[in-house]
């Protein structure tokens, strides 16, 4: 029916049909939809008038999709077995603990599709907050990597590296990438697009290089230049987690088990054996207290070491954002700066990368310890870096210098005084209301990090877009009650 | 455009506009759809094909409905305020108390339409088994109660009765009702259709009378007779229930606290002073064990006498079926039979409803301690109750003899011996299958209580439908691995 609900599959029967009858026409109904030998799990909606023909049922895009069916296809509509595992879900709920066991059905029965988002959200309620043992964690974070496909590289030690949480611009990944190849690393990194923030990785690094690699493509590449920085969509890499991180979004719920589970599952199933993992910590980040940073390193430690991953954790400022640009080609463009090693480049995205780069060296053994931040810093003063950049991007299939946008509207400062704070969260927003990162030029340049002494006139930021009507959408959000404060001075 | 999804608001737009564009295609996006002063919450579906033009958004069924749109009407789609109480349910889930406040910020979001079946899974979650307190269950009934209706009848004492959890065809309320009423209390009984069972009590009922009743009429009804046996769907008596109850079924998730919350509010807006309520306790009942069953009186006594009801409790036999019919038709005409006060009427719908009955006398003090049975008896044997029960049916509108369904098949023991088990729901989903209760006619008669000494081709049970289409559907399933031991007899 070319109806687009994600990731949950919808079935469309008439009102007069024997399934809705005999269902009752109740509300969240689930059925089975069968062709061939494929069989899904689906809601059913109920049409009232005319939309289909007797004995036609309409089906939404991913339903589509998984049956693989085109118009005059005959399916088979039956009724839904109970589905055992959701008794799990019930007990979880209750309170009680999980076994591995019990984890891995319930994983099992989510990665065939079988649960609907009320059940998914039930889960996840019942392991929000602290709810999940240690135990419990290790137990999950093993079966999303078992239901699922699981890469090999060549050699024995494979870098890898995870931010926690947005914060706008912090794009050092492409950046360490380079900086673990020219040190001869092995760093094959897949990224996600952006989900709810301006610019994912693979957004950014779209603007300067092909980022929709097969995974042959992608061996290739490795092979040849010892990294890549391609998009992991197509990797099938613990589906479970990209499932369940959908419906965690629209809660809205901080789940520390399930965070710590769908990021170790995604290393290890990438193939990775050495992470080094940033908790940007800030009143308006993922992580909010050095409290609650610690207690996840904690847990993201002796998780990894459960799964045969060596994780060091470092917890980072997460206070405002990184870098200048805020989507995927401003945020290139700082990057491209950083890895020339500009005298204008971002000193914060500059220092963050080396950071990062240098606990990698330390701990995959590349350095010793201590050592690790000179030599990421020699890899960049030399050159190496950026040209190992140029040569991943032309590895990639050819390298592009990220273009500026056509509109643009400087934001200034209506009083004079410090900046003292920055709502990151709405600084994200008006990116998106831009354009960014659908409109790749798209985002916008920040001018004011916190402490910067401004007059009354004086630019605080810019915003950019490829086309006029996205800017003035971004302009009115800016102006009503939304847009008031998102960066505070204090006179 | 004619498609149902319950009481969840769907807004249906095309993938290049630009509200689409900006929320990033995202899963379970909402966003406010506004016509005139209305305003709703809908969550977003993307179209990808040609379903909508250019300018044109489709809604669902129950959006129309609640925007009084037409086709060709303008629609304004604006970007959803957070929901402020969200971080109540996400306080809940982490294992915190709500007071008050919090829980009726929750239920005014519930009521509006805020909550998609996401967030209302979530909250169904954090509240699930024991995880609400006294004091939180009390708050939620009240604010229940408070967000809705509260309908006034004139006299002191308004006496309801309540069974919690299905046995199918336990219809005990229209007989307790043409008891209580012939003795000169006023009940004033509001019932809902089935859910999920074959029949409820006002899907019976209308096989004799009309219960679609306007709030004038009922109370012309109550009235004249002193009590009805009316449909509650238009009475808008505590919403949120309506909306909470619908997500609870699809998780099969057992909250007592949502359960003593949903009753009593219910009880409380419809006006009622004294109310019985019936604990069926059986394996295959909602209610499983003696000691489930004795914290729950606990429950409903207390939050009843804080919400100002007198609640008396009476745990019964929730081991099989009552009386012998179950559909609509079927238990109508076990209604009628013990009504007349005929020999052959079943015995056990007869007792139970004498006996809650007279609990009800006792609890209101028509009758003294110990004397509400016999008072119950008189009303049936002099014919007292059968005659209130036709005066009733002729207020709501006219009284009609239930009749038989078409087609009928009997099912017969395979083997001889003793029944043993019976597994109340595959029954009554047995009787859906047959078309109970959209098919007023259809159902079952049941022939074999527990411990019936059956030969082999003694019949079990009979069948009917109203086509023979939904006789064979019935029939598949009673052959199918699923219709395996439903009576379960032993040698």
């Amino acid at each position: 029916m070319g109806i687009d609900t994600q990731h949950e599959h919808i079935v469309f029967m008439r009102d007069d049909c024997h399934v809705c009858i005999s269902e009752g026409f109740e509300a969240l109904t689930r059925v089975n939809v069968s062709f061939g030998d494929k069989t899904i799990v689906a809601n059913l909606n109920v049409c009232t008038n005319g939309l289909l023909a007797h004995g036609q049922v309409g089906l939404s895009n991913s339903a589509v999709k998984s049956l693989r069916v085109i118009d005059g296809d005959e399916l088979v509509i039956t009724h839904l077995e109970p589905i055992n595992s959701l008794s799990h879900v019930r007990s979880k709920i209750y309170g009680n603990r999980l076994t591995a066991e019990q984890l891995d059905a319930i994983m099992g029965d989510i990665v065939k599709g079988n649960y609907s988002n009320v059940h998914l959200s039930a889960f996840i309620a019942g392991c929000a907050g602290e709810n999940l043992s240690l135990d419990e964690i290790i137990a999950l974070t093993r079966s999303m990597i078992n239901h699922g496909k699981r890469l090999k590289w060549p050699g024995d030690i494979i870098v890898d590296k995870h931010c926690v949480g947005g914060l706008p611009g912090n794009r050092t990944t492409p950046i360490v990438v380079a900086l673990a190849a020219a040190a001869g690393l092995t760093m094959p990194k897949t990224s996600s697009r952006a989900i709810t923030s301006p610019a994912g990785t693979a957004d950014t690094m779209e603007v300067m290089a092909p980022v929709e690699l097969s995974m042959e493509q992608i061996q290739s590449v490795v092979k040849q230049t010892g990294a890549c920085i391609a998009w992991g969509g197509t990797a099938q890499l613990s589906p479970a987690d990209d499932i369940l991180i959908r419906v965690e979004k629209a809660l809205d719920i901080d789940s520390e088990g399930q965070m710590i589970a769908s990021v170790l599952s995604k290393k290890a199933a990438a193939g990775s054996t050495h992470v080094v993992i940033d908790i940007p910590v800030g009143p308006t980040a993922k992580v909010r207290s050095q409290a609650d940073a610690d207690r996840l390193k904690e847990l993201f430690e002796k998780v990894g070491e459960a799964v045969g991953l060596k994780v060091k954790v470092v917890v980072t400022d997460g206070t405002q954002p990184v870098g200048v640009g805020i989507g995927p080609a401003l945020e290139a463009t700082d990057v491209l700066s950083v890895l020339k090693d500009e005298p204008k480049a971002p000193k914060d995205l500059r220092e963050r990368s080396l950071a990062i780069a240098g606990e990698l060296f330390e701990l995959s053994g590349k350095s010793k310890s201590g050592a690790g931040y000179k030599t990421a810093a020699a890899m960049l003063s030399s050159g190496y870096a950026y040209n190992k950049f140029i040569e991943i991007c032309k590895a990639q299939g050819g390298f592009t210098e990220p273009q500026k946008a056509k509109y643009n509207e400087v934001i200034t400062s209506q009083v004079a005084g410090t900046v003292v704070d920055i709502d990151n969260r709405r600084l994200a927003k008006l990116a998106k209301l831009a354009g960014a990162p659908t409109a790749q030029k798209a985002g916008m340049k920040f001018h004011a990090p916190i402490g910067t002494k401004v007059k009354k006139g004086q630019p605080l930021f810019t915003l950019y877009a490829e086309a006029q009507g996205e800017l003035t959408y971004a302009l009115t959000y800016l102006r009503s009650e939304n847009g008031k404060d998102i960066v505070r001075i204090t006179g």
